[in-house]
């Protein structure tokens, strides 16, 4: 369930999550928790995320920060758009909706409610076989490249 | 750094932790992504958590998602009394207000609010030297053991 | 711009809102703030509130103050479906996300992201000629009525 | 009860409020939803407010949107000290964990948890009889006056 590519990158199918998500590479944090994927499509970040044993609590069901680690992940990731150098989480409000567990592929949306100059607002749900499990929203600090 | 005990648990001194801080054992998710200490004092929880580098991302700085991880813990266990069979999370809201990186021990300081019969409102700020690196509140469901 | 009708309530057309929303009568404080107005369909809560001189803040924008009472209305309105005697919020957390000032009309939407049997989570944005001025999401605690 | 100074301001004693609490004259919003009265001393800023029957929904408690008006004036008045020209709230999160009502005074101690160039950081606690009825936090924008 862990084989890093040769570019030190993450292969979807090992967690059985759809090819067109990818692996942003480079994140121990996220790597560690996760890993965590995305792909972008009309303006959504969609994120994919499979729950094991060591992401749960002890009664089986999946942790709550790890699913506040998967949120972050959802609303930086929305607001990482090509003209950023990086983005920085300066708030993230979450409530916990519905429950989750080992063996469930979590997936998130995630849509950037303003982009601003220097701020961005995210926000999303994260959802298992569509039901809701978790919304977010977040405020996200933008270094632009330019 | 990762001697469990006999008891499944971990040991603060294996993370430069003081002695009087103590595991709470049986949590997969909170033991993988921590491990994370505390000791409650006069309506005070007190934790501690200790950044190793997998906690950080690629610019060294503590990843939002570990810290909100550990936030999560400290306001449940200071909802988490003798009363309690157990705690969940509702919702949770944290500002990212100062840098942490490798190497730091971040404490934790958390109180209750207000503990109801069926929520407990929660609040904490995370400590490294002093100064503030996150605050967090909590809206806490309880499930009494009686 | 006050006109009451003869069973204590407000007119919608009296603020230039369009007369498929109604008034909810009986809380003082929301008219004493609004008055709000609000209708449903398809599982959405739409709901109208008119930018007056009062309402806004010494550089004529509308106040953060006035917006979260707004939202407040809106996320209670889609909790308080016709099972429920009362709701109360219990968490109420806004991002501040664009502009309003005097004379706009603010239009929301809210959507129920969950309605368990004790609580529902709501989540609303705030718009200004389908620009959004804020989003909020809410924990609601939920009386109901049998 | 709404008798203004000459000076366009409001008397706490008017409102059975303490006198070394002042009133910060300008904001149309805050006077018509207060008003509120504030001091600042060792760092905290302490806030004020009676309810008002305007301020109360139908079953006599004090409105949710009334007290998060109140809690954002909390925030903001301890972000604006003597060196800005303005402040802005960007984010508000707010936890309903008291009840309050008609004739109350709620007191406000807000702390700034930190204060950055741009954005400052802050938490207040509203209190009647020192019983907690609201707790707050905010993202808040600086503009400085130089």
């Amino acid at each position: 369930m862990s084989s890093k590519t040769s570019k030190g990158s993450f292969n979807p199918k090992d967690y059985g999550i759809p090819e067109h998500f990818q692996h942003y590479p480079g994140d121990p944090a996220e790597d560690f928790v996760g890993p965590f994927f995305y792909y972008r499509e009309e303006g959504i970040c969609y994120t994919a995320f499979r729950v094991q044993p060591h992401h749960c609590n002890m009664s089986g069901s999946t942790h709550g920060g790890i699913l506040m680690s998967f949120a972050d992940y959802c609303l930086c990731m929305a607001a990482f758009t090509e003209e950023m150098e990086t983005v920085v989480t300066v708030n993230c409000n979450s409530d916990f909706i519905g429950p989750s567990r080992e063996g469930d592929l979590i997936i998130g949306e995630t849509e950037i409610t303003r982009q601003g100059k220097n701020i961005a607002f995210t926000r999303c749900r994260l959802l298992v076989d569509d039901q809701p499990v978790l919304t977010a929203s977040g405020v996200i600090k933008l270094f632009r490249k330019w």
